[in-house]
């Protein structure tokens, strides 16, 4: 824009490639950083720089880790059910869901057709540490590839004394049954919960 | 949220301080910053120093500058008119309308009952520089405070040599007039234009 000063032309740009935040957005979050103290600015600088300073990944599990410490190390969780998530960033949602077991994250799902075959995902570790859990929590997107991940691990770990579970599949809470679509109702029939 | 490591919930946190930004996009955009690169995240940081490090405000005419320059610095601007605005940051949107004149930020509008009277207001260096220009566009808020601060800087400059003019007030554009309130209606009538 014209009239501003080369450095607030610059954090427009930047704030500019955040998601969801467009030209106008990212001028208004420029001006009001230009309108800040210098104490707000410099935290806010710092933190950027500490999350990909401090923030590792595990080498097992491939969770997020920081001071050496990877949630699985957390007191107070069970160690005895183990959750398979696609992304590190998905153990951030399973937690809002109160679940408190380990996790293990595969860094993909298996995608024959993109060239992602099981040997390319996190699994030679997970076959190392399995025997230590009771339950394996398949917590895998409800897609196709999604599905083919599942099905392989569920084979890979059949003949292990294992109990093997997936995410319920059925209607979400809050939604009205007249917008479900027809795959979503078929598999809350076929997971439908006895009550009585 | 449980389940993140320190220095995100500390990214979440100061994120969460922007306006406009809530827990939920605060999360979104920390975790968008866990995924950049290492040259995206410190390009970002440093924009951030650099606004506060490189933006100074002219001792004059009270727009930012930077490198010792401020906007009335620039050349091929018309010397010959001065907008005076109530913050530096409102000279961004003025520029937007093309206008290419100079400017003067008043950092304030004359408000008694709030306790700002004309000697809190960058007024005494208007004094000092206004005898250069020969037009003075007054583009202050249309409220009470912005009309009291117009008519404070007309009566000023009553007995000078300089054509004082005020932003038109009207219908704006792209409204429908079904939804235009009477005081604006009202001036647009008083400021109507000869067409023909």
């Amino acid at each position: 824009m014209q009239g501003m000063p080369e450095s607030l032309l610059g954090l427009v740009e930047n704030f500019s490639k955040l998601p969801g935040v467009g030209k106008k957005t990212a001028e208004r979050l420029a001006i009001y950083i230009l309108q800040s103290s210098n104490d707000d600015v410099t935290s806010l600088s710092d933190a950027l720089l500490n999350v990909k300073q401090n923030i590792e990944v595990d080498s097992i599990s491939h969770c997020f880790k920081e001071n050496d410490l990877c949630i699985n190390d957390t007191p107070d969780r069970d160690s005895n059910i183990l959750c398979v998530v696609q992304h590190a960033t998905d153990v951030f949602l399973m937690e809002k869901s109160g679940y408190k077991g380990h996790y293990h994250v595969l860094d993909g799902l298996i995608s024959p057709l993109d060239g992602i075959l099981p040997e390319d995902l996190n699994i030679a570790n997970l076959l190392d540490v399995i025997k230590k859990y009771k339950e394996l929590v398949v917590a895998l997107d409800p897609t196709p590839q999604g599905d083919t991940t599942s099905l392989y691990l569920i084979d890979l770990f059949k003949n292990y004394d294992l109990e093997i579970t997936r995410l319920a599949r059925g209607v979400p809470i809050g939604s009205s049954l007249d917008y479900i679509d027809e795959l979503t109702l078929a598999y809350s029939f076929e997971d439908r919960v006895k009550v009585k």
